[in-house]
């Protein structure tokens, strides 16, 4: 695909196994546009850990090619030693980003990859490596189109969506979650517009969303957070999408802070809310959204949000990275399995399937 | 008062008619606490305009001291002569906000004034012109403090009272109205907490309410404002107080954008919701809140409202100065007359009284 997609990309591999990576670099967006080109494990190591690319799939994809990069100049043909670098490259890179589910999954798969080829030749198991690299970006950007698939019919023609962070191209190795709702809607020639909240702390709404769906040609309009009532009281919300991070079995949602308020304003409005999420975010393990922890972050994400101090230096903040919408407030849930809709336990288990009786 | 005082104060009169005004320099803070020592009316008038000084009680202070400053140098004994320079300084400190009612109020009333002792010597004029300028002050004060007597029994001890934007001391002449509830609470020495939304476009309540509080020795937690919805969730908000820019006849209430949804939040959450506004904030000749026109603000608020560009540069915003609350999400109205409760156009008009039968 060319730089001219519908749809930003947020990383993708070059060529073959002597091939790099492109990957925009989004700590200077929406300011500048940069893809860089990375040609060693470090620089990926490097990307994921100052945010570079961010969001769980993304990384995902990041991971993967930074294990092909890692290893592809390993000489010799001593495949246990190789399998050997391998893991030994992939244990570097788990500690990129301690906490991402994804990257620990993608890295998993890679490492299983190479012990499952040790009967080739060392070349033979590069290649099936990049092979595997590119698999999860392919089945990623399949899993968004599918989400976008399922989801497109809820955007009415001539409607409004109000969307909250980056559950875009940008968080995924496709065209995002919510947005992938977004992006298919206008790949069939819907008109429709967005509302992006700007969702404080760290505005991924204002500098990711914005700036993906301008670059779409979808028509964006940006708000502050606080905003979002008013705008729906007014009329100009008619439904909204968002990601989740993390969703429990009976359909309680947890996603960026910011997002259960969203949920009950859509409600005091009657204006659908949907959630857009691969089945692989659902937590079967946990009952009810009661049970996901809400990490705090730093302070200073308030305080210093900006990059400049907008508050006393010393006041005290109360900063959760993420909040539970309960399953009451969700009209649907759009997986790339289906629609699960309404929001019940049963439901969940008969979309997903197989994956409902695992802890995954 | 010293600067001990268990409030802030954005400005007050030293001295006689050779005095000055002290006032905070309200675009330094929170990071430095600068109070100006003016001299003559048109630092007053650049004060208003630049925001030095903002909050409508406050503005309608500084107009009255600055027509003071404008005058009390004018030489000779002509009288009528002297009366036309109070008009005239009075028609230059009009131009520093246009929109603002309170600064046209406190013109008018020194107006007034100069033309009710035109039989006064002009030196006697001057003096009876300070004294007005400081009756208005005092006025301001002593409303402020009213409001805070009627209201102090909603917090309860040991209590967390939520509040957006800034209604405080550096709003008014005296201690705010929203926060005069606080402030008078602390005084009783009840010991509770409060949380401020930051209040984005412009932040008046992570760089002046959260500065205010603290100085004062209120404890006070920042948070982001779509963080308001989960700190009710996990039982942090007992109450929210919040102050008005406007009030129709019924109740329902404008105050900076995101009240609203504030309201909404505390509804679902069963948290009691106060505004606190003097009876000059009731607009009478408004049977209700449909009838208060909204101020769209310019999209660099959203765009670059921290000195930073956090969007693309050319990103489309839809920025409403205001919301407006609706009487039923409105528990009660606090206002120096007395509280009105529940919120209706009848207990409006009980507790405004003589005000009620006005258009003012």
């Amino acid at each position: 695909m060319a730089e001219h997609a519908e749809h930003a990309r947020a990383l993708y591999w070059v060529g073959g196994l002597d091939g790099h990576v492109a990957m925009i670099d989004q700590t200077l967006l929406p300011g500048e546009f940069v893809e860089m080109r990375i040609d060693d494990v470090e620089t990926v190591f490097d990307a994921i850990r100052r945010l570079a690319v961010r969001g769980a799939p993304a990384i995902g994809v990041a991971a993967g090619m930074g294990v092909v990069l890692g290893v592809r100049d390993w000489s010799g043909d001593d495949r246990d030693g190789f399998v050997a670098r391998v893991e030994q490259v992939c244990d570097y890179l788990a500690t990129s980003r301690p906490t991402a589910v994804n990257l620990f999954w993608a890295l998993d798969r890679m490492k299983r990859v190479a012990r499952a080829s040790v009967e080739l030749s060392v070349l033979d198991m590069k290649e099936r490596l990049l092979a595997e690299a590119i698999a999860i970006h392919h089945e990623d950007e399949a899993m968004c189109r599918s989400i976008g698939d399922v989801g497109e019919h809820v955007i009415p023609e001539g409607g409004t969506v109000l969307t909250h962070c980056n559950a875009g191209a940008l968080a995924t190795g496709g065209m995002g979650t919510a947005l992938a709702v977004m992006y298919r809607a206008h790949e069939l020639g819907r008109s429709f517009g967005v509302y992006a909240d700007e969702t404080r702390p760290l505005l991924q709404g204002a500098r990711l969303t914005t700036w993906e769906l301008m670059r779409a040609g979808i028509d964006v309009t940006l708000i502050c957070d606080n905003t979002a009532a008013h705008a729906m009281k007014v009329g100009r919300i008619d439904l909204v999408i968002t990601g989740a991070d993390r969703i429990a079995a009976n359909g309680d949602a947890a996603n960026k802070i910011g997002t259960y308020g969203v949920a009950l304003l859509a409600a005091a409005h009657d204006v659908p809310f949907y959630v857009a999420a691969p089945s692989s975010t659902f937590d079967m393990a946990l009952a009810c959204g009661d049970e996901i922890p809400i990490e705090e972050r730093s302070a200073d994400e308030v305080r210093r949000g900006f990059g400049t101090l907008t508050s006393p230096e010393d006041v005290k903040c109360y900063c959760p990275a993420f909040d539970v919408t309960p399953a009451r407030l969700i009209k649907g849930i759009i997986t790339e399995r289906g629609m699960i809709e309404p929001v019940t336990a049963d439901a969940v288990s008969a979309v997903l399937g197989d994956l409902a009786g695992a802890v995954n």
